[in-house]
């Protein structure tokens, strides 16, 4: 806590006086209470994106899902597990210059997830859970009342990138995606590099492959240009 | 990798030259490349008693899925993310004097797990993903022609604990369970504390409310009376 204040009073940097937030890692969706459906997401690149924007001087909102990796020590930590807390956490930290929508949500959740846990029948059978969807919350904050300035949203996507990431900027209404590629393939999800491609209205920006530190200063600095 | 070597080398107590087998963690069930169903297990549990059994001069076998925790130094560690692999492991592991299944082992696992990213279409209707029952690792092991001399399994109960456990000894056909109320006013799920039953063909033993590394060391030392 101490070094906390002595790190905003000693803040400075272009984006010094705005605050963001990023939200990261993983949301877990309960079934029972020993089980759940997860997001693969270690909540590295959104901890990397908290510390190079408070490096560049923002105050952060950081809000996280379970995710393995450490919080960043710069930012304001808030902890959820489910996308439904996570939304409502977000809700709460507006307003704000700027949001990063880093964590990987789940698209739906389990309905009237028990507190008893689910047990085979001995039929071989597999239990039905009924699925619902989750609060979009990149679409949510894009066309709110509390709109950030600047909305960044994320694609993980396996397919067609560009497109699909070009399209999700449009339907979501925020101002840019920064878009990967997570097919098995490229090695991304769980490392330690990304390849990313910033969308924004003007097109699509390839970046080279770099390190989620070196991915998160630059997206940190582009954001810096767009605020001030 | 020479400090393990030291220790082998300096390995003695009741246990000393006997192998035995000890899964742990959570399995990861994909659904598609940046989603999956887990159980909640920090597989702090399953060290400790990896840890407990080696310092009773064991030669241990650890089968481990995606865990937390970090692995027992002891240990031979098999690295698994799926029931599937899982099950493969342990029986690679076999013949063994005695086997812990202490892995919180998915029940199902996602028919034809893609590898492409389901998608939301728009309608809302959840995605429909059929699921299929994983192989019964602790039931195979204990009808099987490779069945350790003493085998031992865990159940994580929310109702009925004694009740429940005992069913499960007989039907899945292992020697001892290792019962604990987990519903969530407990705190064991998570938590650095057990408050364990041994169910065993004599009967249910209810041990006093203690640290995972006790209640290691308890179970270590039993399945030293009766190996020895």
């Amino acid at each position: 806590a101490i070094l906390a204040a002595a790190k905003a009073m000693l803040r400075d940097g272009p984006l010094r006086g705005k605050r963001i937030l990023v939200t990261s890692g993983p949301t877990h969706e309960p079934i029972d209470p020993v089980r759940y459906i997860a997001n693969r997401s270690s909540g590295a690149q959104g901890t990397a994106i908290a510390e190079a924007l408070s490096a560049l001087g923002a105050e952060v909102v950081f809000v996280t899902g379970p995710a393995d990796t450490p919080r960043p020590i710069s930012a304001e930590v808030v902890e959820v597990e489910t996308a439904r807390q996570m939304a409502a956490a977000v809700d709460a930290a507006l307003p704000c210059d700027a949001a990063v929508f880093c964590a990987a949500v789940a698209d739906w959740h389990v309905v009237g997830a028990g507190s008893s846990k689910i047990k085979k029948d001995g039929t071989g059978a597999p239990p039905g859970f009924e699925l619902a969807e989750n609060p979009d919350i990149l679409a949510t904050v894009s066309r709110g009342d509390k709109r950030p300035r600047l909305v960044v949203g994320f694609a993980a996507e396996t397919d067609d990138v560009i497109a699909h990431a070009t399209a999700k900027r449009k339907r979501k209404g925020c101002d840019w995606i920064v878009a990967n590629d997570v097919s098995p393939a490229t090695g991304i999800m769980g490392g330690t590099q990304n390849a990313a491609i910033l969308i924004t209205a003007e097109g699509a920006d390839p970046w080279l492959r770099m390190s989620k530190a070196e991915t998160a200063a630059t997206l940190a600095a582009r954001m810096a240009e767009a605020l001030t």
